[in-house]
């Protein structure tokens, strides 16, 4: 079987990244990261990449003219890596409509919210200050609005007494790094067919997507 | 320990009602329904508090000149039975500032999706055509907004491939008839303090508080 070509976009510390990097290199979805491309030269992603042997590639943004302009060297870079799938994971840049058509469909993000809810900046901030008791992550394919594409998968956490952003953001990110992979193992597998707003997956026997998807509710009666 | 009054004020078939009354007679939560109110002959919610031994009284709403109106005979009936704590449970009436500022944050409702995510009318069939992959339930305190009042208790469910809206509606509605109980409890035992928009509850040690709000993600790595 052929391997699924990521590009992985991250302005962070990439832990995201990470999982996915760990996952394609313990077989358990049918991808590999072609490249990792970063704004910036502080990102550790851009360590993590090259650890992993992965190529590496630092693009700062300081240098184009313009988001557009920008974007078109995403976009040479991707595609001289020959890339299938773009994953944002914690690239802090907004990205335009060149980017947009260049990989239409094709670019996933994910967000540390049960969308749609909370869309945008701060969303843990946004999900404490809604007072909400349960939260979580969405991945998402990326379209031309804010968080707004359609929802491929999502986990939920409780939010607990006593939480802060720190503490909440937290127990979202091991989400995360549970869903990303996930998402990239239904895409890779061909198990993902998108329908206007609604993204079917096509489920097999036995197989534990149920489950990552679904937060089994066993608390006792009161 | 005295038991906390409620009132309960129903239009359908009172499945949550239901809920209420069985936790009650069970002793599961330190609280007695004092009087179940439906504005529709029909509510099978009558038919449920008359067996359960409990005030069943009918208050048709075309009776009424205005909504305000209306509210002032529901407030007459509730006050006439020393309800402390309102509980709309498929109460398919607006109600109106007369009704809030006579129980100003004594009155809960529960709503089919985890809000602040689809408000209003048709809830499950909005999460549906906006493709989440959880939904769930949520108790809230009213407020003058819809859907809008500080958040008790909510609960996830999945969404599975080949949902409709019945079937998602049902599995949200086992939900309900968790949280609800669980928010009164809460409540009667004085655990419930509002702070802005948001609800601050007291945990106790080994209490399943925490399960029923935590959607406990078990998944496997993908």
């Amino acid at each position: 079987m052929t391997k699924l070509r990521l590009g992985v976009l991250a302005s962070g510390t990439g832990s995201n990244l990470q999982s996915i990097l760990d996952a394609c290199a313990q077989g358990r979805i049918p991808a590999q990261v072609a490249v990792v491309i970063s704004n910036l030269t502080s990102a550790k992603a851009l360590d993590r990449a090259r650890e992993a042997g992965v190529r590496a590639i630092l693009l700062p943004h300081q240098l184009s003219p313009s988001r557009e302009a920008y974007d078109e060297q995403l976009v040479s870079v991707l595609r001289e890596h020959e890339v299938e799938l773009v994953c944002l994971a914690g690239f802090m840049r907004l990205i335009t409509p060149v980017l947009l058509r260049a990989f239409e469909n094709r670019i996933l993000n994910i967000h540390p919210a049960l969308l749609p809810s909370f869309p945008g900046l701060h969303a843990v901030r946004q999900a404490l200050k809604a007072g909400v008791k349960i939260s979580g992550c969405t991945v998402h394919v990326v379209d031309e609005g804010t968080d707004t594409g359609p929802i491929l998968v999502q986990a939920a956490v409780p939010v607990l007494e006593g939480d802060d952003e720190e503490s909440l953001a937290a127990r979202i990110l091991a989400q995360e790094h549970r869903c990303y992979p996930w998402a990239l193992r239904l895409w890779a597998e061909g198990r993902v067919a998108l329908e206007g707003r609604r993204v079917r997956i096509a489920t097999a026997r036995g197989d534990p997507t149920r489950q990552i998807l679904s937060p089994a509710l066993q608390g006792e009666q009161p």
